[in-house]
């Protein structure tokens, strides 16, 4: 399994039959994180992750969006940490949207998102994002009020507004040069569970554990429905999901990890070149500075 | 060489007498990276670090401010690099301020900063910062021009109400918990000239190089002139500046890894904890929770 059809392997860029009852949660590819060839691909790719941000950050023309999502326990967090602990946080930032305040809540659903977007040579993770709108607000419609929205905007298409809002604005990204990468992290409920438990048998993980994410789990189907909607709805070429079966989480990292070394290795970013003026310049410069240096 | 003395050995918490030629950029405390217990101080300091950032996020009580000045090629750069890329991102931001645009030469000279603090819980790199204000603006005061005060404002006070202000703002953030931590990366003028001499003579490092900087460097005394008035006027106890000498990058990375390493030491953060009655509701929840999953 080569890096470059692992990355392709999970990638939804028409989304228009897309099921997320037909991705299996435990899927690894046939690959085994204890036979030292996947621990190795997954090493490798985070090194080379590194390299080419470092040239992203330098040539400083593109931007790179990578938009996380799942349930709860899904794993975002500890993806973050694994993949990007090993990238110069100078180059990388990560913004994480909870609920939203009393003034983000008087702007449209967009806007604290649009804030955060990611300068030219830059990687921004959103842990969690504009996708939580037709998610959480659309499984619990009573969040909607909160945003006070004139009511002859409130129709049946309100959903189909917003899918349509976030496909144009993702539009807008790409033709600005900012790449869209978008990934759920799909456990299974039972995996939900299990991670759950952790939470509570461990003393040290005592602090992760939130008795509304057992609230939100009672909501199970609906948010699966929600989910299925979302990516059939917005998985474009220009902005495509990766639905990554994350009930092994060491696979769910090196998917991610293989997708953004592979999309960074068809950008294919250089480090800026100097034109035989400037390089006459720097010879003339270089003089100067040895003299001063006495070398 | 414990790591808390040399977090101290730099600090200065009453700028009143200091003078910068009284710090030889090219101490290293005796201490020689060739030989392991350099090597593995640094690498021990890092590990450290990552584990206390852990902890301060997960508290999420106390900020972290880091200021990064230093001449052109003072190794800011890479010091943000080596020292910050073993941390967790979503627990460190990283600020780069350069050249103010139109939108923030209309606000007061704080402003862009404050928009970039760390909220709680987290680690903010300020690469270059406020400080500029009383370095660049002060050696080229044409940019003054440019920020459009109003003409009664600018007297001869200018530069001490400046540092009044930054006084007063540093300390509003150690009063609301945001520990701030000033480093000033310490190179000779040889030593710079060192460096830009790389820049131009390795290929893959000309697009470091500007000639921008060379001007700059002609200021080189007014410049040391302002750091010294700065770092006296600037450096009290709750808000020190670290002069750290930086001929030597591993040196200065390791300085400024035990200065953060000690502060989150001191804080001490503590992983939240569980209350009897919330450990009470979680045995239910496990009940529940393994019923489910059929365990």
């Amino acid at each position: 399994m080569k890096q470059k059809d692992l990355a392709r392997r999970h990638r939804v860029t028409d989304g228009r039959k897309f099921r997320l009852e037909d991705v299996d949660p435990a899927d690894t590819a046939g690959l085994d994180i204890e036979k030292d060839d996947a621990r190795e691909l997954l090493a490798d790719s985070i090194k080379d992750l590194r390299k080419l941000q470092e040239r992203l950050y330098a040539e400083g023309r593109w931007a790179v969006l990578v938009v996380l999502q799942a349930m709860d326990a899904g794993g975002k967090d500890s993806a973050i940490e694994h993949v990007m602990t090993g990238i110069n946080p100078q180059g990388c930032d990560v913004r994480s949207f909870k609920q939203p305040g009393p003034i983000e809540l008087r702007h449209d659903f967009l806007w604290r998102h649009v804030a955060g977007l990611p300068q030219r040579g830059k990687i921004v993770i959103f842990n969690r994002s504009h996708y939580e709108e037709v998610l959480v607000v659309r499984v619990h419609p009573e969040i909607l009020e909160k945003q006070s929205l004139p009511p002859q905007l409130v129709g049946d298409d309100l959903w189909e507004n917003r899918f349509k809002d976030i496909r144009a604005f993702e539009r807008h990204l790409a033709n600005s040069g900012t790449v869209v990468l978008k990934f759920f992290l799909h456990i299974s409920k039972d995996e939900q569970a299990r991670r759950f438990l952790d939470r509570i048998d461990e003393a040290d993980k005592n602090w992760k554990f939130s008795f509304g994410d057992l609230e939100e789990r009672k909501h199970w189907d609906d948010y699966m429905a929600a989910c299925d909607d979302m990516i059939r709805s917005t998985a474009r070429d220009h902005a495509p999901w990766h639905v990554v079966p994350a009930n092994n989480k060491w696979y769910a990292r090196m998917v991610i990890s293989s997708v953004l070394t592979e999309t960074l290795e068809r950008l294919d970013p250089q480090y800026p070149t100097v034109t035989d003026e400037e390089r006459q310049r720097m010879k003339a410069a270089r003089d100067v500075l040895a003299h001063e240096a006495g070398l």
